[in-house]
């Protein structure tokens, strides 16, 4: 039961010291999401043995081409290799155009293409699977951004089978049980739900803030979250021009993780003019202890507890 | 007086086993042609120390996503770092619109960039500038596609220094005698041109040949030339789907190599279905032993001989 980022692009605009633009894959019980498709996506997919063919749904954050320039050729390659299956894009308005125009130019492409808008002014569901629900983050850039919140789905609660022998239920009342009912006795007591079952696993949660300049309105939203990807451009010495290009620094992602009460914060989207990393990390866990380098292949992962 | 080839990418359609798509760049005399645009062209540039604000002009062959998927990447990072001079983009028609398109995504960028459009049925010079002329080359493809002809220009021949003492010819004279021009003395004997000077150094040339079906049509467009990228999508086991997808096999690629009297053959352009390429390699040099291998990060000079 995985739940499972791994990072394809860690940097901003200009790919630099080996370091992709964004893009990163999310792994939830085997169900993969494309989150930003930077250039390069598809062959850091290939280099770091993400199944490429699994993803079925792609989320992009906004239209600055450091996180759109790899979609052509990540859904040109599925094509070629003959993909049947659908995709479904969603992103904010403006980029099905120039994307059908470029696949147009090598002809069409042999799988369903669908795209989907995100109103990148609202907090909303905009997508939900059997496991998982994907809501839409509000963020604060130079153009309509939206993050990406991934919960999974409230369960069922774990039946003990001995309970089942112990009181004879009937297998018909176990899925009501499941969901949380007590159970009547053929005598007439009640046997407390509590007895019956123990609590599911907490559903894991993952957010994807980039790129946003520091905005407090983002805590509510994505409050207890274990896994947070917040971008920090820059470290504190470039707050000023931070703000001014609607991005973060490395000790205000970190204020945001600490307020909304994250598990674990990943750093990321940092800009060309750091070759070394190590100022981030020592910014982001003086505010932050739980804060980590995300780097191009690092792979996060959410433990299954309880349940 | 350099004349160097860097290959950026040597695979076909879906980048596999580390290749990367079509791209690479010629250096001559210190002007960078890029050739053909694929998808992470501008990281490949950055891994092997290709200087990419140099580059002034690109080459696209046709429109398919393997050939062009990096250009809008490539031309956004310019505009990042600030790029002022304009850059001309050589290809059939197509591209213009989605690739304005796409960038028009992330807002405009900092410096010209001027559209020409190639006429892939006709061999003819489609651009020139101090040192070297560009031949568009007819390539017989799925959709309308051009090959192109590097060549540099004749030199001046080399004046001799020891002769303009010896016959006290005025400096005004002596662009008429690198010319060509025999020199006429104050008693009216006319002294030939070849004992004045020395023949200039022959002028280099590349042909890139790609993608394209087994044409014999290309031969005595290029014929002599020094350097020849060839495509050899597949090897012979496959050559009724090469044909039938407009594209060429290693033993084909150096018949026309051989025919052409090139001097070096380099293959590329390999299908992802080989891993292994040595059987390119074998299959090429048994028809032209002069045949390579292309490899991504691989460098192919052209000696200057004579002058």
């Amino acid at each position: 039961m995985r739940f499972e980022l791994t990072l394809l692009g860690t940097n901003s605009a200009v790919p630099a010291y080996g370091r992709f633009p964004s893009a990163q894959v999310l792994n939830i019980q085997e169900k993969r999401y494309l989150i930003d498709c930077g250039e390069g996506a598809q062959m850091r997919m290939a280099e770091y043995g993400v199944p490429r063919s699994r993803i079925r749904q792609v989320f992009i954050s906004h239209l600055h081409g450091d996180h759109i320039f790899g979609l052509a050729g990540f859904l040109s390659s599925q094509s070629l290799l003959g993909r049947q299956g659908p995709m479904d894009i969603f992103s904010p308005p403006g980029l099905e155009a120039p994307i059908r125009g470029l696949l147009g130019c090598g002809g069409g492409l042999s799988f369903p293409l669908r795209f989907h808008l995100v109103d990148t002014g609202r907090h909303q569901v905009i997508f939900e699977d059997k496991h998982t629900r994907v809501y839409s983050l509000p963020l604060v850039h130079r153009i309509p951004a939206s993050g990406f919140l991934f919960r999974e789905k409230e369960r069922l609660r774990n039946m003990q089978p001995e309970k089942i022998k112990a009181y004879n239920i009937h297998y018909r009342d176990i899925p009501a049980i499941k969901g949380g009912a007590d159970y009547r006795l053929p005598d007439g007591r009640l046997v407390p739900n509590e007895e019956l079952t123990l609590p599911p696993a907490a559903p894991r949660s993952y957010a994807y803030c980039s790129d946003t300049a520091y905005s407090e309105a983002l805590v509510p939203m994505i409050r207890g979250v274990d896994l947070l990807y917040h971008e920090s451009t820059f470290c504190e010495d470039m707050a000023g021009h931070a703000a001014a290009t609607g991005h973060s620094t490395a000790r205000q992602a970190a204020a945001i993780a600490r307020m909304a009460g994250a598990r674990r914060l990943i750093l990321g989207h940092y800009s060309s003019r750091y070759k070394n990393l190590s100022p981030f990390l020592e910014e982001a866990r003086a505010v932050f202890p739980d804060a980590e380098l995300g780097e191009d292949g690092k792979v996060f992962g959410v433990e299954w507890e309880g349940g």
